[in-house]
């Protein structure tokens, strides 16, 4: 899926679609106050289908111990023993180096009857019941991924007061609303090492999503070793991609997580990396090298040259073999067809078999491709592009369109999983994808169509993403999209999932994630010095521009340096929310003197910091381009305390400074260096609010 | 190498020839002012042979670039890639794709006439000279290693000013000081996975270090795959060992760097983990299981019995046809021989053979070892036990003794490598290490004995290091030890080690070291919270108890959490240097009214954090067993605050206070929760001189 792309014809819509379910959603949330919401969700996310709170509970000593009854699937046993070794990270309390064999004694029993799939499936149950009393906790599940689930749950359950940590009593019963979940990760325009991928899959089994569908062809990088045909990879990648053993250990890793691993291969389009070898198969003349841009691109494999078959087969019944899952993704999506259009004997070829449209063409080559899958006794999937009426059932259709195509295609009798409004490379704030729901309460579809909905997957497309900073751009905000997958429909409360994904954060951190870490990292290197509290000041309020406007606004390509200070910013600046919240609730009436009193707070403190923050951003080279955002942000500061002074003394500022100011943020609001200080929106209400009437 | 023995053994001397160094050293110190040095040292660690500054700049823009002429060594074009990467992630400026074909316009020419060694050996020659004018950069060596070398040394040249990033003009010839220049990394108490090791590949090379000497087996683990013997690793290693394609992709990475890789098989001690699944060669009776704590164990290999080196001929073979260095370590440390003892079958064989003591049987191993070694083309390399004189010349004798046991070696005609003095496990300050000379201005060796003394290594012995603390008890220190090695003799200055040791700090930071970025997540971990600055200003003056008293004090073993405080905390604590700094200089009266308010000012800043410190510390179960350390701390500051109004009004206090100080300061001077507050001892000199005669 490639971004202009998206940005051409996906923007609108997306846009128009948030807007009509944040609407719904704030009659939702206003009927529930966040603090009664915090006593129900408390640190658990996803929220369980059902959740009873108790009184008492079950401290946690270093007694604690995990025994397993019904079965011991060993994998089962690897998860205890890291849940064990979770905790004491966590705690430093010391546990057995074994998991207990006496249930009596043991503080944690988990019951299970069938080890379920060793490697997942698709429709695996995952459903679990847990209770927690003061005395022991007991965790029963059909199969071993739902005791996974479960003890992930009951990890999130632990507690601290002074004295000591415990878990709080509680009998919950949950299972998942949706049965895929998943995190595409785009391997092909920067590569992620083994490393980067097992920490996300540790992240994704914490949040208990289920499937990576992992990129691993693009333009820009073919990245798996095919033993058949090892000059993809050799010629396609610069050296970087994952040997068959790399994918084995992945799927293993996953496995043990209860995650299935579904690769895409992208096709006919997305299709540069595999034509430097493979210049034969290509449409247009070649030769080809390893695209470096980011956008879409001409070459497109030819569907009319019996050449390309026999080479899909070839790769097709490798892959099959490598990858266990029932499901392969072909791509599929944003073939231009210019290729196509310029070659007189493409052009021929369709005259001759009637095909009047690229997208016939298409379909032709999908069709040739099907039975390749088949025979190696997989099913298709692709994006939104693959769907025509005359696919066998099976298929599942991924759809970056929109929920209207994928409940077009439910209702043609397709199953499909929602990716448009989870794409998280956009920089959009959680709550935008939270409300995003596949199958809202809205649909028409009927109880059997709505069945064909498996779920959803937050893309992490990497044009702009390295190691370095692919944590940060997945992490937290995918859990929100976790728990829109899991959690019932009726889980909607802004506030109380910001609240829960501060936990969450924290807890990945401990799995090994760095999307915090890095950031100060990074804001080091960029300042030179050591010392950079100014300078995260600055970026707590600071977004990366949304959408696709980072490449408009800043070019780079596949091999620049992603170390600006964009790449240090995250989306959701948090500051930024506080502010914004702290201005609404004042504007509102809400609390009005401690809003107040707040907003001059964090105001105070950031001027108290700006001398500061001049000064690393005056001394650095590397941030030269971001030095206007400093001057903004001092003027925004000034703006917003004149705004307060006048809202306090209960005066109306003068039509010159209002016109002074509107004039003012509207330069503000104009991003530099592809970077926005998000809180120009907070602070125009003010100067609305601030203006009289 | 043990540190129990090590405690037993080593320290006394040890700190008596940190002691006479010290002393010659500050004289030498004396000589020259920091300031001087700043300016001919500037950010360069291991400071070069010959550096003389020049008048200009070379400027550095985006149309840098890097032209190789002579020969194109394919590992010389990688090398220089990287550089180009690792500047434009530094500056976020963006530079060609590829290096330049064009010598006469590139900004850096880098001139060598041989590839040297594909895969490096012991004397490579590693020289460069390089000479930047504000036209140009020229870097000559004659070999592609010193190339390498010479491309960290301008990498470290870069300085930047507000408008922009520039290299000063210089010219400069360097060699090193010592062929050997190592750091172990011991992958048996705890496993590292490849990553850890890579980037500490990566960091070695930066400082120029030369060697990674990897300890692979111990009681604790056998952590390498032998195809012949599978059973080793399988039963040996909890799964937790690396692939044989593992090994060779880490000796390949170091290559790449110009960095040997020297294996460490440890015999016939320490070998727990090989008689897991071959109690057959042990001296005693088995079963063995794989050690969990730490310590000298009793299993031993049986040296009477053919099994033994039956199977260790199967295993040196393979293992020396995977690893390509010339030397092979067997350690051959701290066997204590009880299993010897209690076994009548081996006394019975010693009574036999002549052989009087367990130094004489372990002998007879060596040589028995020593042939299955050199019939596969190695030299063999081990601890100061294996020395004893009818060992051939080539043996390399690797010193935890000292100086002493390594000079006596070279004067019987052996070579040898120093580690005593480098163990950065015992948590000593970087300037403890920088002192110890493997050759000394007062050796009495001739300057052929001289010769034999290869070089050092730093080891780290991984008792108490996880993935997570290990690049912190590495670096920055061993830069430090890294200078000693490839510096002149004369490169002595404390002072300014420390301003480039912090400097060097934060650029390994950029190539993807975790020694800071860790701290922070590790103070959030244990206090659950988002906000630790005030914990962070306890860490700054905390430091883990030195040598082995950790254990002593907070007992863990190998499968413990690794998470405590102790953990975050890190040798050379940076504001108790700069406090004990300030005491010092004020206490001599140099700059007394300024050293007086910088002390004022830290006490101050402490103070102001201390509620929300012992917020932190009362709220977190934890850190619950340091939480007298928050008292102690706010205690400290009070005696210090005290002790300063009396000397900054000329007064002295009186007996009684000072009886009640020093008592005090004895309580807190006790390690708590095996951590101690650094600024103990310059709270020590103050309340002295406050006391008055």
């Amino acid at each position: 899926m490639h971004p202009q792309c998206i940005r051409t014809r996906m923007t609108k819509t997306n846009s128009i679609l948030i807007l009509i379910i944040s609407v719904t959603l704030t009659l939702i949330v206003q009927a529930q106050t966040v603090n009664d919401l915090a006593q129900t969700t408390r640190g658990l996310m996803p929220v369980p289908a059902s959740v009873n709170w108790k009184a008492g509970r079950l401290p946690l000593t270093k007694a604690f111990n995990i025994a397993l009854t019904g079965q011991t699937d060993e994998r089962l046993r690897r998860y205890a023993l890291r849940a064990m070794r979770r905790l004491e990270r966590k705690t430093v309390l010391e546990f057995s180096h074994d998991l207990s064999t006496d249930p009596a004694s043991a503080a944690l029993v988990i019951e299970t009857h069938s080890t379920g799939n060793p490697i997942p499936k698709l429709g695996d149950d995952e459903s679990y019941m847990l209770d927690v009393t003061d005395q022991q906790a007991k965790l029963t599940a059909p199969t071993t991924v739902g005791a996974m689930r479960g003890l992930e749950t009951f990890l999130q359950l632990l507690e601290a007061d002074k004295g000591a940590f415990y878990f709080p009593a509680v009998s919950i019963s949950d299972q998942p609303r949706f049965l895929w979940r998943g995190l595409m990760i785009d391997s092909g325009r920067h590569f992620q090492p083994l490393d980067v991928l097992k920490r996300n899959l540790d992240a994704m089994a914490a949040v208990k999503l289920n499937v990576l569908h992992w990129h691993l062809t693009e333009d820009q990088g073919f990245r798996v070793e095919s033993k058949k045909l090892p000059e993809l990879a050799r010629e396609g990648s610069d050296g970087l991609f994952y040997s068959q053993d790399d994918v084995r250990d992945i799927i293993r890793y996953a496995a043990d997580r209860g995650i299935r691993v579904v690769p895409e291969f992208d096709m006919p389009g997305h299709a540069t990396s595999w034509l430097v070898s493979h210049p034969e198969i290509a449409s247009g003349p070649g030769p080809y090298k390893i695209e470096r841009r980011p956008g879409i691109f001409d070459p497109t494999m030819d569907p009319t040259n019996e050449k390309t078959y026999k080479l899909l087969k070839v790769f097709f019944k490798e892959m099959a073999s490598l990858f266990p899952d029932a499901y392969m993704h072909i791509g599929g999506d944003e073939n231009e067809g210019k290729q196509w259009d310029a070659n007189p004997k493409i052009q021929a070829f369709m005259k001759d078999k009637g095909l009047k449209t690229n997208h016939e063409l298409q379909t032709y080559f999908n069709k040739h491709i099907l039975p390749l899958l088949q025979k190696d006794g997989k099913i298709m999937m692709g994006w939104d592009e693959i769907f025509q009426p005359d696919l066998p059932k099976d298929v599942v259709i991924h759809s970056w369109r929109g929920p209207k195509a994928l409940a077009e295609a439910a209702k043609q009798g397709y199953q499909g999983v929602l990716s448009n409004g989870y794409y998280i490379d956009l920089m959009y704030p959680a709550s935008n994808h939270y409300v995003v729901d596949p199958l809202p309460a809205t649909t028409d579809l009927t109880p059997e169509q709505q069945k064909r909905i498996l779920g959803g997957e937050a893309t992490m497309w990497s044009e702009w993403v390295s190691p370095e900073t692919i944590d940060s751009r997945i992490w937290p905000r995918t859990a929100a999209i976790a728990e829109r997958l899991w959690s019932p429909r009726t889980v909607t409360d802004i506030d109380d999932m910001y609240r829960r994904l501060d936990i969450v954060d924290r807890e990945l951190e401990n799995l090994g994630l760095t999307q915090r870490r890095n950031q100060r990292m990074m804001l080091r290197r960029l300042a030179g010095r050591e010392d950079v509290a100014s300078l995260a000041t600055l970026v707590s309020v600071i977004e990366p521009v949304k959408e696709y406007h980072r490449y408009q606004q800043r070019p780079q390509d596949m091999l620049s340096p992603l170390t600006g200070l964009i790449d240090a910013a995250q989306a959701d600046a948090p500051a930024a929310r506080a502010f914004d919240r702290a201005v609404d609730d004042m504007l509102a009436g809400k609390d009005r003197d401690a809003n107040s009193a707040k907003l001059r707070s964090m105001l105070n403190s950031w001027r108290s910091s700006q001398s500061d923050l001049e000064a690393i951003m005056g001394n650095s080279p590397s941030l030269a381009e971001a030095r206007q955002l400093a001057v903004d942000f001092a003027d925004l500061q000034r703006i917003a305390i004149e705004s307060l002074d006048a809202l306090d003394a209960h005066t109306a500022r003068d039509a010159a400074w209002r016109d002074a100011s509107v004039r003012r943020l509207g330069e503000i609001a104009k991003p530099k260096a592809a970077i926005e200080i998000a809180i120009v929106g907070g602070v125009r209400k003010l100067v609305a609010a601030a203006s009289g009437p």
